[in-house]
């Protein structure tokens, strides 16, 4: 079978599962917090070398405070749950504002970056704008653009899982994503389960590699 | 109805379906040029505003000599087609390499800028790579990071449409794709026909927008 390296995982759906099981919007992100750990767990288990988390975006923080707060907060707990899980763990996003939460400033650097294990990434307060915005480059060398991303440090995605119904990419990594697969699931994030995993990885072993060629 | 703006089609499948039509693989571009007629006359009927054709890429341009050959020819047809229906039309790609048909030079400006009728916008020898290779910009300010693509004469797409049954955008303009809800069919783009359209149209009326907010 053949396994993607890197998968990317936007766990959409969060506010929508709250409002079905009678909770306030916000408490819904409380509840993504497990799937999270189980999608970790299971990329181990299948092989998967490199995993990118879409934890929330510059513009998700024009919503209201109580979302804001609680997004952001269980970002913070989620970081912490995986950096207990023995990864490589690196945060990417706009630490010049506000919304950056500070507790997770010292995981900007990659952690237990030669331990060979895991890598995990987790978007916090990231703009696709913020990714692109520095980049200084007269050369159509993709390595030289690679080199210009502030995401410099998260590699090409193979596969995208998408949770929550949605067919889009929402300004994930825009250039790691240029050829990824994206499969599109219409449960939300908080019933995220095996099931879920492997359909995603059975259709992408369906796919065919041709990186335009 | 909600009826997207902008939408990029991916006419993927051309070779598959002449296979399995018994021809060789590079005679299938041009049983695409009909269906391409057809989709920027659907565009025209439901109110879209504008079209891009994703042609070829730099990368296809790696595929045997006579299917280069072949898509190349069919692009430029495709283009002078076009051409005739009256349309406001650009065709984006590097100019600079052997790739890009000379008989297309002169439409690498917009044609009938100032005429008010449907953008179409052509990407013929495009790269994703050569689209970001040139940009300079110190902020994240979206309109500037815009400003600085090589494809920026071509504006945010609202609605992807891919035939061939895969569920990429294979590089397709990653700055203006950020939002862009895909909806994929698996028939082969030479048997593109109205329902594919209608599905497309009625699938993205039941999308939400929230542009991340």
């Amino acid at each position: 079978m053949r396994i993607p390296k890197h998968i990317a995982v936007i766990p959409d759906g969060n506010r929508r599962w709250a409002k079905s099981a009678g909770l306030e919007k916000h408490e819904g992100y409380n509840h993504g917090l497990d799937p999270g750990l189980l999608f970790l767990k299971l990329c181990r288990k299948y092989g998967v070398e490199e995993v990118t988390y879409y934890g929330f975006t510059t513009d998700n923080c024009k919503r209201p405070k109580a979302q804001v707060e609680a997004f952001s907060k269980a970002c913070v707990e989620a970081v912490k749950l995986i950096e207990d899980d023995n990864v490589s763990l690196l945060v990417v996003g706009n630490t010049e504002s506000d919304c950056f939460p500070p507790e997770l400033l010292p995981y900007t650097t990659r952690t237990h970056s030669d331990s060979g294990d895991i890598k995990a990434n987790f978007l916090v307060n990231y703009g696709w704008e913020w990714d692109l915005g520095a980049m200084h480059t007269d050369t159509k060398n993709r390595k030289s653009i690679y080199d210009s991303l502030r995401s410099k440090d998260i590699s090409r995605i193979d596969l995208v899982i998408r949770l929550g119904g949605r067919s889009r990419l929402s300004g994930l990594l825009p250039v790691q994503s240029v050829y990824a697969d994206i499969f599109c699931l219409d449960d939300m994030w908080p019933d995220f389960n095996e099931d879920h995993f492997l359909a995603a990885l059975n259709w992408y072993n369906g796919q065919d590699i041709t990186l335009g060629g």
